[in-house]
């Protein structure tokens, strides 16, 4: 099932399936208890991102020609940090452009498969761990390349989180309609131009292997989201530089998944 | 106001104050939008952390003598890394060694004040930014320091994640309680063995200044909590080292919050 998230007419939250047209069927229910058909269709008034995340947790240097473009090692271990649950953006909505983030340019697009935790997952072996998953969307780990690596003791997080750096979405698509998440294309069109074109086979560590990782004597609440890592062709390492301005129109294409879009718009 | 988070005999999730001897005056309402007396004295079950964060914001570094200590130089920006929420443990509960993190030994006491962000705080001035901070606890960011020192790109999120390894508490003490800050003693006790014994006037960025550095282009939601950093006397810098081992006891103290005791146990 392709899940979306949306406020109605009535400016209610509400979840839905089969959307087309700015309508879905609508769904009743709990996206983690289970969401029930009702027969309903209504209109979609904006769409949402699929899920209010308690945790973001992301995965960097995750694609072996992403981690070689960047000059860093191939990692031993699953690179972890997380985004602030704040930092999520719907699709649609624009991507922001942090005052503090403008001069030197920095702020940079990363394509990601986003999987999404419906269980309770601890130590959980990679044999089982997409048992854990409900389904999986797209996402863009937009990233402030200065703060990224100038905030102090070399730690990612700041310049990971500002405001809309974590768009998500469009849909939710349920594991039974992506059983092997180590086969899909993912892309990152930027103004009509692919920056990005990769595969998740040219992953380092698969997203059942990062689940096991994550899960060592740690709970993934339902909910956490685990953003997987991007392939190779980002701005900062590019001759020139290529760095998102206002004006611009970035989009996350994955296979399967459907075509994240947002505009970039600078701070007021 | 002295608050804490507890259970009560039905097993109900309540907040209160005046708590001793095992009761507390029952408050009614919301922690964000606001707690009302009810002149109604419960039993207190068990104590709980005073709140479930939305957000663990964790700044490194920010004692003078800590940053000595670890022979990494002071930094120019707060040093921002994250825990994942599910990280928090309740007041007297066990903080859980990992088999992971067994061998070799790792795992380290920080104690720490934390913040308690109270309304939305974006772009918040160092002057006005203690108006968005609803109160103040204790907490301790225990740290496994081989998965931080080395799960991957130098990212200090793995390390210090694990289950049970926030804890917080013991009662949430309002703003009104503590105008000022920077000038309370912090201590952790192991065993009843001083080994750290600092005060928040040690800070190089103070809770003011963290707060407007952290809400630049990025909202701090309601719930979101700031672990301030930790004074000198961890256990990893020391000689010989001093890790956490099963049947050992530790506390956090911060003057005008109280004792948040820990023991711990190895993971089953």
């Amino acid at each position: 099932m392709l899940i979306v998230r949306f406020l109605d007419e009535k400016g209610r939250e509400c979840y839905g399936h089969n959307f087309r047209d700015g309508h879905a069927m609508l769904l009743e229910g709990h996206l983690f208890q289970g969401l029930q058909e009702t027969g309903i269709r209504v209109s979609v008034k904006k769409l949402l991102a699929p899920l209010q995340p308690v945790a973001i947790l992301c995965i960097g240097l995750n694609y072996r020609k992403h981690a070689v473009e960047t000059g860093i090692k191939i990692p031993e271990y699953p690179v972890l940090f997380m985004k602030n649950p704040s930092a999520v953006a719907d699709p649609g909505d624009p991507i922001v452009l942090p005052k503090v983030c403008v001069n030197p340019p920095q702020v940079d697009y990363e394509a990601e498969l986003v999987a999404v935790i419906g269980k309770p997952a601890r130590n959980v072996s990679a044999a089982k761990a997409l048992e854990y998953v409900l389904g999986y969307t797209a996402g863009n780990d937009v990233s402030a390349r200065w703060w990224q690596q100038h905030a102090g003791a070399s730690q990612w997080i700041r310049g990971k989180s500002f405001d809309t750096f974590c768009p998500l979405g469009p849909e939710l698509v349920t594991t039974d309609e992506i059983p092997d998440p180590q086969n899909l294309q993912l892309r990152c069109i930027l103004n009509n131009e692919v920056m990005q074109d990769g595969n998740t086979s040219d992953m380092i560590f698969s997203v059942a292997q990062l689940i096991a990782f994550l899960s060592e004597g740690t709970t993934l609440l339902p909910g956490t989201i685990i953003l997987t890592g991007t392939p190779s062709g980002v701005g900062f390492v590019r001759q020139p530089p290529v760095f998102l301005k206002a004006g611009d129109v970035v989009s996350i294409e994955v296979e399967g998944i459907g075509t994240l879009t947002n505009p970039l718009v600078e701070e007021e």
